[in-house]
């Protein structure tokens, strides 16, 4: 199924360890151009900078890297037409921004339009982070808000959505 | 797809800001019948104020609003039968009945009967709230079982059942 | 569509109080062979033995009970071939190697191993667990991490796949 993904945007929605990058890293694979891997974690401890190692080896070294913590936008608005993108992923992305005390629907719209702009096809990885309970702090209440609303924002421009559960690919749209 | 959903009950299920609300209220709008609003949140801090107000705003002046905070089954029984009704949410309603101490079985029950018995079609829309980690409190625990219960008794009852993810429906029944 | 799921290895994934246990266990039913519900449980407080003690009941008394809160592995060499088999649960096996300090990653090679050499079928229930924001502690993203990495493992051994939502079944696989 993974050679019909192969238009403009796709989005890669699932749980933690679901999967989804793996899912995602096919994708572009699959589409044989230049790969840019742009990595918006930022490696502030030491289990994410495990994490980080761990993708980065199981990724291989076709990858051309680009560090993306803040402005994605600006990242995408430099990648070859010829290549394709990963961004892996939005949800590091936005606990960055939500972080650096950023204006979180601002920075929506500069993404939809960023993405709308790109002229190389991009797979954006992004958490599922509302299907638990209500958090008890105001911070994680309104972290998974903004992921709502950037996941529907994405998923509303995106040519194909797929839900990643268990490494197994069911697609949205 | 939403003009083959206008049967009797019709359950939208999916997370927090999945996009749930806006297309169970696309379901009723497109019934072309008078719109009731059955709303069961309560406005207990300015958080939830807040998300009411954005939530009346969106769905625009066409609906008629009942308030059943707790009393759910009262208000499906005076609904008028030409009408059409949206439920938004159980979960508000379920959390309402946990804190007034209520027989969470016997609400259940009385939910399922007036559901049976409303002569309208009912969209309703609640939460899956059980995809997280155990939470750590017995309350929160409580919650969920509960959530996980009425889901799985309104989704047999139901029609239709459509999980919302980033915005975009699964049609499950 | 149970009738289709009678193969060696079916994964059952869902939230809690999703509806799950039941849906595997009238797999295993439908089968009409002698029934082993291997229970992963540890009744360590009151809420767990009232949990597990329903679980029976609903259950009804046509099973032989095997307890296998820890080695899962050995307890699946010793099923008989005729019979067929409900693990349940993964995630409760999961969180009772954790806790005694297992070696994470060599119990789920041991698990696979265990599963692919088992020669009657076997039906086994899990949780995914992340959807939701990410947990404060770290043995809690520990633990959600090494649940995603089984559930994957077992899913891409797996003739077939079956996500549970408000007891409705979604076929992945």
């Amino acid at each position: 199924m993974t050679k019909k993904l192969h238009d403009k945007l796709t989005l890669v929605i699932g749980g933690a360890a679901s999967g989804k990058s793996a899912f995602a890293e096919r994708l572009v694979t699959d589409m044989a151009r230049p790969r840019i891997y742009v990595a918006t974690a930022q490696a502030y401890d030491d289990e994410m900078s495990a994490k980080i190692a761990d993708h980065q080896v199981a990724r291989g070294p076709d990858w051309h890297t680009v560090e993306a913590p803040q402005d994605l936008a600006l990242a995408l608005s430099e990648v070859p037409p010829d290549s394709c993108v990963l961004i892996d992923c939005l949800t590091m992305w936005l606990s960055n921004r939500l972080l650096a005390g950023a204006d979180l629907a601002a920075d929506q719209a500069e993404l939809i339009a960023a993405l709308t702009a790109c002229r190389a096809p991009v797979v954006a990885v992004t958490n599922e982070t509302g299907l638990g309970i209500v958090p008890d702090n105001a911070l994680a209440r309104q972290f998974r808000n903004a992921q709502g609303a950037l996941n529907q924002a994405v998923a509303a421009k995106a040519d194909h959505v797929v839900l990643i559960t268990a490494g197994l690919p069911l697609v949205l749209k």
